[in-house]
């Protein structure tokens, strides 16, 4: 661990600037802190400064960094069998699609793996189409699928601007989003009565035989951790069926314990036709996506070929951290250890943050996926930053970050919102320490918003 | 290695059918071979038979299986730092780019990394659309580009066909293709004139100011190791400069040594605009592709955002697998001896099973990579089974293919083709050996054919 050195990181930190070219950026923007190693819920950079990840990377790393159990399944199938190509059978691939089906809920039966999340929802979307036979996709804004072709097109937020249009036959509804209610509602019950009378009457003028799915984050993740009202997801699967549209869950963020079960879907007593994952399967230490698939959808495939494919499809060294990841979240009681954090720690302390902070209006979550939305006023909602923020717009969050970042935690901002995701296997003491971290860098941001009497908050 | 049992094969084999979606595939007909293990050129199935690997895998495995650098580099990377989101600097990632863009012809200066070659290409089109400011990309017939909607769309084989219209800005030309000349030439010269004439007058008339990008497999691979004639590729370049679209190569295949040299362009003196890889970077170890990037095209995105990413960009554990590649490159000298024994051993052989077999119509390749064409008749150039065969009609083939595996060789076959890939570092007496059993396969295949007069073939 000491070896490392200042001059290391400077020289992969000039490689990297000459060299290697960064997603969602301008290049001459981006300084790209290089990390030289990572143990637990923490990572470290050349100059020795520890971060705790309160954003889990991506949100993929459930598990945290370098978990034992982890490393050496990747090491051990590394040598036995790094690659086979998806034509074989093979013991991982095998194992893994198994244990995928069992634990996932309804009667899912089999398994297509790809490389991470676009991939999974860009074969889930064709599977969908040719089972139907129909070929518009319904998907929500204020979602993120992807960035390839179709997956990008799925998207309900601005990285897809500049790509469209994609696939043509993508079109967008509003999800219920009780804080902020597209549907004028003012209860969590109408505003999921209400989402479902807006899908409805949006899939009757669509016409719904032209319609194959609707695919749905469980959890809606980057775009706000907007945990679906009462009854919302149950409706989609009435309305699914009401009209022969399959019922697509993306829950590539969302899935793998981050919500205390190991689908989010579990939350909601919903049964999808098609699952779509990544991410936490195997928490991204080796590149994995996938499809879990109904039978009814697989019979679609049985004698007529299911046309679309990959080289790395059923990865053997993915395929084996995903296999190691279940005996682990077992051994480890990680969806227990989730939904207890979640609920003892994290729910009070983030209610206690809103009700300190003037410049906190919503906090909502389940399991270690939180949201804390930030605005002006907490009478009138404003956001703290506008919707697609401009960098200079953005400057508060920018702030805001670089505090939680020098008192040593690594948070993950979004728009006008923090979201609190760590590891799933964070201590209790380092939970608490990040959201200390977060709650005094919240200070500086109620300079932003108008005060709220004490008073009043208390008597409301 | 003796502790696998028939048994387990079963095992996996049960398990994989129950529950493993197979890609390109028919779920009721797929029967995958349970794997158990490989080394170098050779893999093993639980029952205890060795199969010589003609194709390299899906021609990814260009240093074979579980080559022991590659193998301990996947293991000693695990145990620094599995993985590190894209927005980080991390040294794997920085070196391989690094080695990647010091290693490309021209003056490419930075890579995105992707999962496999499906999203490279998706983003290689991104880039060139928003570079351009055009939208429509000219992708060949006879191409395989990957199975994402961009992708598939670019495709320009039967895959594509159930998947239309998937992106509706791209549109197809005619490659060359001497040996079924779609530009009734007679002569390679003649094909390479006449194909840039197709070219030119479809990019007039479908509007020069429309398209952004070429998009060509150097060497076309799975639709035909079709090798272009001479001038060909230099004149597309010129195509390109003249008419400001962008040329992106698509070396997922052809590249990392197949060719016998590191890309393949490097054959037919072009410098492309993007180059697309998977595959061989890292022979699949763990998966990996990318897209190495022209400076003025990055100049594009230094001030604006490129709207494209994905969470396993540029993965540390798949890219230290690349830098070992290039090392063991060097080391093994996999340039030099690919080759050496494609022109020394495959090429002759090859040639002179054209000379003994009638139904061998035409051999072409380069490198370790070589297409055999087989007809019912070498006047009529009738292929022995049709374009897009059915099952019924690909029984000939079929035939041919186990043959081959009783005696021991895995082999590649497509439509009317046998290919010959095997991983670079096979040994001089396995290429003999493996070259031994399709000689001996085609003797059946002479069966479809009409016999050629030995006088005639020897006097032509
Ligand atoms: C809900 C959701 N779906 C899909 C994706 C795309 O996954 P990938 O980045 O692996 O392509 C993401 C990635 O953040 C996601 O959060
Ligand atoms: C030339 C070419 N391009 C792209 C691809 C797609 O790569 P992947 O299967 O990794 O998506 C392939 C795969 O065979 C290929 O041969």
């Amino acid at each position: 661990m000491s070896n490392f050195t200042a001059a290391d990181g400077r020289h992969i930190y000039e490689t990297d600037r000459s060299h290697v070219f960064h997603s969602w950026s301008a290049q001459d923007k981006v300084t790209p802190l290089p990390v030289s190693h990572g143990e637990g819920a923490t990572f470290y950079d050349y100059d020795g400064n520890a971060y705790l990840d309160f954003s889990s990377q991506l949100v993929n790393l459930n598990l945290g960094h370098q978990h034992p159990r982890l490393v050496k399944s990747i090491q051990d199938q590394a040598a036995k069998l790094a690659t086979i190509q998806p034509a074989f059978a093979n013991d991982a691939r095998s194992e893994l699609a198994r244990l995928l089906t069992e634990a996932a809920p309804g009667n899912l039966s089999h398994v297509f793996f790809t490389n991470g999340g676009a991939d999974a929802n860009e074969h889930a979307v064709r599977m969908a189409r040719l089972h139907t036979g129909r070929k518009k996709i319904m998907s929500a804004y204020r979602s993120y699928h992807g960035a390839t072709a179709t997956a990008i097109s799925l998207t309900g937020d601005p990285r897809r601007w500049p790509n469209d249009p994609g696939d043509a036959s993508v079109l967008h509804f509003f999800g219920p989003y009780a804080y902020r209610s597209p549907f004028w509602s003012e209860t969590p019950e109408q505003e999921s009565e209400r989402a479902l009378a807006h899908l409805e009457n949006q899939i009757i003028l669509e016409g719904a035989g032209t319609i194959s799915a609707i695919i749905i984050e469980t959890v809606v993740g980057t775009n706000g951790i907007l945990v679906p009202p009462p009854g919302y997801l149950p409706g989609v699967r009435a309305l699914c069926d009401k009209y022969g549209i399959l019922y697509i869950a993306d829950e590539v963020m969302a899935g793998f314990g981050r919500t205390g079960t190991m689908f989010a879907i579990e939350n909601f007593g919903v049964e999808p036709d098609l699952i779509t994952f990544a991410k936490g399967v195997n928490s991204g230490y080796v590149p994995l996506g996938g499809i879990i698939i109904s039978p009814e959808i697989v019979d679609t495939f049985r004698e007529k070929a299911y046309p679309g494919g990959l080289t790395y499809s059923g990865h053997p060294l993915a395929c084996a951290v995903g296999v190691e990841t279940f005996a682990v979240f077992a051994e480890e009681k990680i969806l227990e250890r989730t939904q207890d954090l979640g609920q003892r720690v994290v729910r009070p302390r983030l209610e206690a943050m809103k009700e300190k902070h003037d410049c906190v209006g919503e906090v909502r979550g389940l399991g270690l996926f939180w949201g804390i939305e930030l605005v002006r006023d907490e009478e009138t909602r404003e956001p703290l930053v506008p919707f697609n923020p401009s960098p200079e717009e953005n400057q508060p969050m920018l702030e805001f970050a670089a505090a939680c970042r020098r008192s040593g935690l690594w948070p993950f901002t979004h728009f006008n919102r923090v979201h609190v995701a760590p590891p799933l296997i964070i201590s209790e003491e380092d939970l608490n320490r990040g959201l200390d971290i977060i709650d005094a860098a919240l200070d500086e941001l109620d300079a932003y918003a108008t005060p709220t009497l004490q008073a009043a908050s208390i008597s409301s």
